[in-house]
């Protein structure tokens, strides 16, 4: 990859494509998966049943849009990196760890969602899930960029994506707090936080509003 | 991407790599969970409880052929790209909420099936997700030739291919108001649809009566 | 792809790159569920469940092979062929519709081998599961030679690959109509041509005996 | 590939670019299915549930972490190879053969793991599963580099990774042998094996301190 062999040996660089295509077959399966939590659950005549699963549906949406939100976040993080190397690989294997174990969480959220109430530790345990799955992201952010596996204009991105995720990570710590005593709104707002990440404002604003 | 700095940041482009292997993981994930809901169910002899399978066996064909169409459709349109951008990649995450959920009524429709009859709700709720599926393929095709991010070529396509999806939606429009009364006949257009969709009569005129 | 445009509207040419991505996608979600279908049953000591449990074993190994020869035939194929078109991409689609049904079947005849005897209603399903695929690998084969999406040296691959699936299929029909009367024995035979496809026999031979 | 025709005749060369995406795809869904062995069983409060759930979460980062360093060894091992042949593909197909399998002995010990004691039946499983996914890695390693596949580069690495292979394999022989008295302290070497591979002291070392 290096063309110094020295420092090929003290540092030893690699490129990002198994990187890209292990990742995303990572999310694309973890995003699937979650379809196999929507069951319908007797009694009632199907209309009913079909209406009283709405938990599972929002439970599915807000597990899509995180997990989606991730891969985004993913995909414009690795647009900037020009290589990888050995940490970077191993920070991104913990940042799929959280991204495979999302599901679980999630059914439990969705099978104890019960009229906009819900568990207490269930509730937890998803924000600790969501909030794990930034930080990693975070740190695989931060790590390219001091380590300068970014290209130039991949840093500028960097520094963006930061300050927008360091948000994330403070409204995931009041959203946990939150659902400590109220479980339901904690998954409201983790719903919110999803919709912020994937719904593109500021390219929303340009459409409407021109661009010069 | 862009040379020209400026434009970069009023409008920011991205290589549709990821998009395609992102989208490629999910489709094929997708499709394969359908084999998860084939199963026998007791009683009667092995053969009887075989042959007695066959509404999954359809319900198999039907997703297996209209997610195969969607890739089609979806393959057609990434080659006709040049780039992606940010929206793009968000409306294609819609698609991709639709295709995942996919396996979801079409568990229901293949409980439900029973001697052609069937249950309007799960009919009708598969009806939907169908409908959804190719609105958003709409979506993606208008957008990508609006914003510009095909190649010349590529807009010719769009242009040829957001025909064919509208005359599939008011199919699929049609399908659905007929399902409310007659569930087994929605499924069965549906299926017609599929194979519409899948089958390639142009190319296969042109294989039979010959090409200059 | 074409750069004469006459052509390209006659005959429209895709590139291989998404067929490819798909394919291996749908092939390594098919291999991966296999595992879903091995537990354990009681009653027994767990030595006893693990060792009670071999037809699972059986069964895992011959479908992980015949899907692994799949790919292997697949990926000598693609590796020959320059560029596709819609048909071809159909074709593939067929037969990744059966590579993703093989899961199913070989569950039934896991379930039902016992004592090396087995159902024959599902060895059957199972071997024509297995001829269809062999059928549509060829079908592939013979399209891409025929309408010249081959390279030239893809083209003498194809021949002799075609020869191989050939043998296949005829190995396949017989082991059929020998499994309507002794299942158990079609099944071993099922598993005798997973290895003989797998097995690299003349590439063994020429790392033993020397190479020029 | 070669432009040697007599050459390629008599070993023919392949590109590695399908083995790495299927490989891909078989890694990330392996890795991606412990998800679906992770449940709560009653008794118990939520709370009490969720942390009576530890032997499942053990497995679960046990098998990550093993299949993530697999992967990791996958990943640098095909960074070294510039061509693939028949042979090399067939060994790698009985890595992935032993990858997919991992989730079902997983299942096992994470079910039979009870206040730190566990089955030994199970615990042994385990560890000649860990230990044939690394003896196949090995022979890959191996195979590559005899054959000359590698690039000049790539060979020296190849040498260098056998070399902790073999530790690793003797280390997995070890625990093993100790899981058939102590199936619980067994479990624990796996853990430990999987920190070693995956965490890069090395590499942490020089981040630590300093590089010239």
């Amino acid at each position: 990859m290096s063309s110094d062999q020295d420092s090929a040996d003290a540092h030893q660089y690699l490129s990002t494509t198994r990187l890209e295509a292990f990742s995303d077959g990572v999310f694309a399966i973890a995003i699937t998966l979650l379809v196999l939590d929507l069951a319908l659950r007797p009694p009632g005549s199907p209309l009913e049943q079909v209406l009283q699963a709405w938990p599972s549906y929002l439970a599915y949406v807000v597990s899509f849009l995180t997990i989606g939100a991730a891969w985004l976040g993913h995909t414009e993080l690795t647009s900037g990196l020009v290589r990888a190397d050995h940490i970077l690989l191993r920070i991104n294997l913990l940042l799929l760890l959280v991204v495979v174990f999302l599901p679980f969480p999630t059914r439990l959220v969705a099978e104890s969602l019960d009229g906009l109430h819900g568990e207490r530790v269930y509730a937890t345990m998803y924000g600790l899930t969501l909030l794990a799955l930034r930080v990693f992201l975070f740190a695989l952010e931060e790590y390219g960029r001091r380590e300068h596996l970014d290209s130039p204009e991949g840093e500028t991105k960097a520094r963006r994506a930061e300050h927008k995720l360091l948000t994330v990570i403070v409204g995931y710590l009041i959203a946990i707090i939150i659902g400590l005593v109220f479980p339901g709104l904690a998954v409201a707002a983790y719903f919110g936080i999803a919709v912020y990440l994937v719904v593109p404002f500021r390219e929303i604003t340009q459409l409407l509003f021109g661009r010069s």
